[in-house]
């Protein structure tokens, strides 16, 4: 094929040539290749200043993060054919790795898709398409994903704010089948009731789910906390684990009410109380109270979305794990987890230690996980990896 | 107790102060508490320059840390009831994490016994002292596992090098009962022959089990290599739980010796082989022939021992690394490992991403791992973390 050709400014090669997919804005040679050439969404052969191709990426002249890099076989045609062995790549890696169909079937970026969140529900599959260059052959995705799958509905979710930035619209359109209002999944052996359309992100958050097989090993017998509990993900894996006792904390009354239904559906509704309540009131009223747990699991939303929200974000961090180690009993577990890629793992390492050593207890960090292996790491982009998750073992002084 | 009293200079007490349990020669007044006044091994109250108790600590006034917390509670007497409170309390850690008695009891200052490590193989004990300050309680330790464990033997391994700068013995001492030639051991539903008086370190490698269990569940049907086997923990654990083939590699014949055996304990022997090499000229020739494997684990031992070696060791990662990739089938897994605590997490994450760029192959990191929930890390003290282990998928060019 040939595509329109993008030149990048000397050296600005490199990033590239590392492995990463993005070209920003200022990189790219505009004398050579000027912007208003292009429509978003365009395809472009990728340049270096001495005219080495790099790969085929898809441009939207308008935002920051200009282009993104499709292959790196210049003479590649993007078509069926190629987003058909983009598609098998990622299915293939997840069939290895899983034994149910209940997974991230895409991970943008690490799957060689940029742009694309594709979660697979057995036949049910939950779409986030964030840039213009994608959107371009969403109508091609929904045939190859037919062709290979035989789902029975797919939704393209639309409700990420990225969306915004890259002029696209925030309408759920399904593309494909008729959608179910909720859903049964499966996961750790415990099953939970799902609802895509309405739920937050793709409506299920399959990224902790190794880190939860390991708390519900670990939570037999306990009295345990799940702060910013959503649908239940943690708390109701380890009900059915052994846990003694658990209740649920989120704000969310429609979440709650989802948890209730999971925690019913696994026959461990009567060892589970749900709350609806801000954490941190919860926790300021659990310490006034004088209440303690003995393993408690903080799993905030993400509280640094950009860069120039750290230093509130990361404050937020450190009284929320302060506030949960005074209501930790002693040689409890407490399960600290950020998925804001912008509060680095050394962040929650270091907000661990100080709030740890400021009320004298004796934390250390027995376990850590990540995101679970449907959402690979591409090595060189640091902007794919953003969850972490530390196991802490609280006694007093020693 | 009234233990002498040692000095810190002013501002040298913010380490302690974070969590840290050392303090180095450089940072104690001199002039009011003189290093001559000790002898290897002394009980010190240890103070701020204003006065203020830090906590008990053993001093070394001959080496470089000089001292290391035993408690911050000045008023301590560091005796058996000292050591029982110590060893109950990691006792009951790993009984929490943990359904059978083989794991690391203590791991030193993370389980607030500096120079301190214990392995346990069910009845056996095997110990590790690498301090004069701890060597001077050796007998109060061993009396006190013996009331807590009741156990058939105790090996004061000693034959860790860091002896030496503390001018300790590096004879191995039975310590307690009889110690058999033999033992067999159990991790992840799988036993191992192991020789704890002749072995490497305490004679096991408890610190990738969990590592070792998530490589078995997507080891099935594969043709594995496992390099720097050892005694084939990584080999023998995939070849249980379904791999096709498995092929161990090492120079050490008294290791590959016990590997067979445990291949043959485990009924295995038959997928397996085991090759007496060194891994590097293995790897050399596995290319030379075009051999190919479909996963790979890449376990060398410490090559970064001081930091001083960095550069050398980085570079013999870096080879090794980059030798497994070219050997490794198309869609396939590397577990790339490194136990040197001078090789950052970041370090083996970009010798990982500029090997696979170097060859033109898509890698993308779809877990992580680290020490096993037996190593606790102190997260004052990054000296108590040592161990990362990246699994690999990797694939061609896209």
């Amino acid at each position: 094929m040939n595509y329109p050709e993008l030149f990048l400014k000397k050296h600005e090669d490199k990033r590239l040539r590392q492995g990463h997919l993005w070209v920003f804005s200022n990189e790219i040679d505009i004398k050579r290749s000027p912007l208003e050439q292009f429509t978003a969404g365009d395809l472009v052969l990728v340049n270096d200043s001495a005219g080495k191709a790099l790969g085929v990426a898809y441009i939207n002249p308008n935002a920051l993060i200009c282009a993104r890099l499709l292959t790196r076989k210049p003479n590649s045609s993007i078509g069926e054919k190629f987003f058909k062995a983009r598609l098998m790549q990622a299915l293939a890696l997840r069939q290895r790795l899983f034994e149910q169909p209940f997974y991230r079937l895409v991970f943008g970026e690490s799957d060689g898709l940029p742009g694309l969140v594709i979660d697979r529900y057995d036949t049910v599959l939950s779409v986030q398409i964030t840039t213009a260059g994608m959107e371009m052959h969403k109508s091609l995705l929904v045939k190859v994903l037919v062709d290979l799958l035989q789902p029975s509905a797919i939704l393209l979710k639309n409700d990420n704010s990225q969306r915004q930035l890259e002029n696209l619209s925030l309408q759920p359109e399904l593309a494909y089948g008729e959608m179910p209002d909720r859903l049964i999944i499966e996961e750790n052996n415990t099953r939970f009731i799902i609802n895509v359309a309405a739920g937050q992100k793709t409506g299920w958050f399959y990224d902790h789910r190794c880190s939860r097989a390991q708390f519900a090993q670990w939570s037999k017998g306990l009295k345990v906390l799940d702060l910013f509990s959503y649908a239940g993900a943690w708390g109701i894996t380890a009900a059915v684990a052994g846990a003694a006792e658990v209740i649920c904390v989120d704000s969310s009354e429609s979440a709650l009410a989802l948890a209730v239904e999971s925690a019913t559906l696994n026959q461990v509704q009567d060892k589970m109380q749900f709350v609806r309540s801000d954490v941190f009131e919860f926790l300021k009223q659990a310490r006034e109270q004088n209440l303690h747990f003995d393993a408690i699991v903080l799993d905030p939303p993400a509280l640094i979305k950009r860069k120039k929200d750290h230093k509130a974000g990361y404050e937020a961090y450190r009284r929320l794990n302060h506030l949960a180690l005074q209501v930790l009993s002693n040689d409890g577990i407490l399960v600290s987890a950020s998925c804001s890629h912008h509060l680095s793992r050394d962040n929650l390492h270091e907000i661990l230690r100080s709030s740890a050593r400021h009320i004298d207890r004796h934390l250390v960090l027995f376990a850590s996980g990540g995101q679970g292996p449907d959402h690979p790491v591409l090595p060189a982009m640091p902007e794919t990896e953003y969850l972490k998750t530390f196991f802490c073992a609280v006694s007093s002084r020693i």
